[in-house]
């Protein structure tokens, strides 16, 4: 099947996806497949192929992170993944296939639905706040404050001037959660309306996927033109070196779960993530641990007599 | 590989390793496999095959149970895994093998670790009570509120009056999540003083995994005795038939991984668990999707204009 003659080369998609200075999200084809090398009949195969071998290595990266708040190291990373999309582009499938294949010890998953009364009383980012990955912990956002510049901008829920603050709120956010040990990424699941339209009706016509429907999501469908409006606004005034958006081509669910794990597994080799030393006596250790056995016999015959 | 001559029988497992009347944790071998035939060499590899062809039933289990929250099913089911251990009895292992396994967009973990000055100053259950499940999720108590009868018990942290109440309070703090909808299964990861003397030196010894290490780990070792007997008058006072405890004979991590699933997925089998009936009028929602494409067209040319 000619795994040496295919592959994702993230350097490639990286560049290609990346909202950088000039990006324009109607360039972005959703069906595409950047980065992506020898697409034929079994491309999802071999991309399915591809991901799994990745997974080894990107457990071992999460371990390494987790060890080192384990070990109190102090100010040990952390990585924060954002994703966002239209309804049905796909955010539960990455959240299973990519985090679902590492340690869930150290995921911390936050799924964020419409604000409650008691948090619209607040700041928008009152709510999010308290899910700021922990040291050590990859947390991942299913939606996000960024919610608060996309559906709200839409819907006209806050007005014009709040929306506005709110680009800058985010990225002050941002970088104090990045000046604080957090790697912050960020990906839009980019459908074409084709295909969204597709994956609802299947959530129409299947009894086991009727629970995912929503009548409401074919209300924000009918504002597609608006949604890519914010979309773009929101993406080119928070992408920024430390903090980046990639916009995801999503119609092949295939192609999104490689590409994001591409990235994230690139973001995490960047992190240099080693091994905490531990301030250990392997020798003294060693000798209290032979000593144990003993002090373990005496206390059988202590409790058994 | 003999694949149709090895299996895992839960029924036989769980009669054997089920905590009911009478029961001796002195009778249970840790190096035991119950349930388990065709030992002989490649056990191992056997197991892990076994286990990974239950996956799919039991993600299959895990995403109707999920469904039946998101859709509001009153009442939706949980799942809460209680799993307690010597130190080095494989906890983090099973996390990562079995519930790695599953939706980690399902999973509720929590790891209680020494409780804090201001739970101190509460009643034991009071840090215990927010991670509950919630509907729909499956929970994992990486320890519990058993550390409040098994090291508080055998380091005297509370009076022998306190102890007592607390098997009561467990009991019925745990038959409180059952009447509420939560099916409680607990497991105790049952190793042999010789298997855990290997896993902490190596913990010891290599580098990769001295963050693990915990010198006062040795310092419970050297209660072994006294911890045995915490264990069996904890197990005797609070498993009972809908929140039972199963010992598990874990000095082969294998079999231990394969038992938890094997149990997890007889008694997941056993909720019943459908497809939530959600009130769709599938007529109307497929004549309102077409309709979308309209209105989405015209905010295409509306935004683009």
């Amino acid at each position: 099947m000619g795994k040496n003659k295919v592959n994702v080369n993230p350097d490639a998609a990286r560049l290609e996806l990346f909202v950088g200075p000039g990006f324009k999200l109607a360039n972005i084809d959703p069906s595409s497949t950047p980065g992506f090398e020898g697409s034929n009949g079994d491309s999802k195969e071999i991309a399915e192929q591809i991901a799994k071998e990745r997974t080894p290595e990107l457990a071992d990266l999460q371990e390494r992170m987790y060890a080192q708040a384990r070990a109190e190291k102090p100010n040990a990373p952390s990585v924060l993944v954002v994703l966002q999309g239209m309804d049905a582009s796909g955010k539960g499938g990455i959240v299973r296939h990519v985090f679902g294949s590492v340690d869930p010890q150290g995921l911390q998953i936050t799924s964020f639905k419409a604000p409650t009364e008691e948090e619209r009383e607040h700041d928008f980012l009152w709510r999010i706040e308290p899910h700021a990955p922990k040291p050590g912990f990859i947390g991942v956002f299913d939606r996000s404050h960024y919610e608060d510049v996309l559906i709200q901008r839409v819907r006209e829920f806050a007005p014009p001037a709040e929306i506005e603050r709110r680009y800058g709120a985010i990225v002050e956010f941002e970088q104090r959660l990045v000046q604080s040990g957090t790697k912050v990424l960020k990906f839009m699941l980019h459908v074409s309306p084709e295909e969204q339209e597709k994956r609802l009706r299947e959530r129409i016509e299947r009894p086991d996927k009727h629970w995912k429907y929503n009548t409401g999501d074919l209300d924000e469908r009918a504002l597609w033109g608006e949604y890519a409006e914010a979309y773009q606004i929101a993406l080119e005034r928070t992408s920024v070196a430390n903090a980046p958006w990639w916009v995801i081509p999503s119609d092949k669910k295939w192609y999104a779960r490689l590409a994001i794990k591409a990235i994230l597994l690139q973001a995490m080799r960047n992190m240099e993530l080693e091994w905490p030393e531990v301030d250990l006596d392997q020798e003294a250790e060693e000798a209290r641990l032979a000593e144990s056995a003993k002090l373990l016999q005496e206390s059988l015959e202590r409790t058994q007599g």
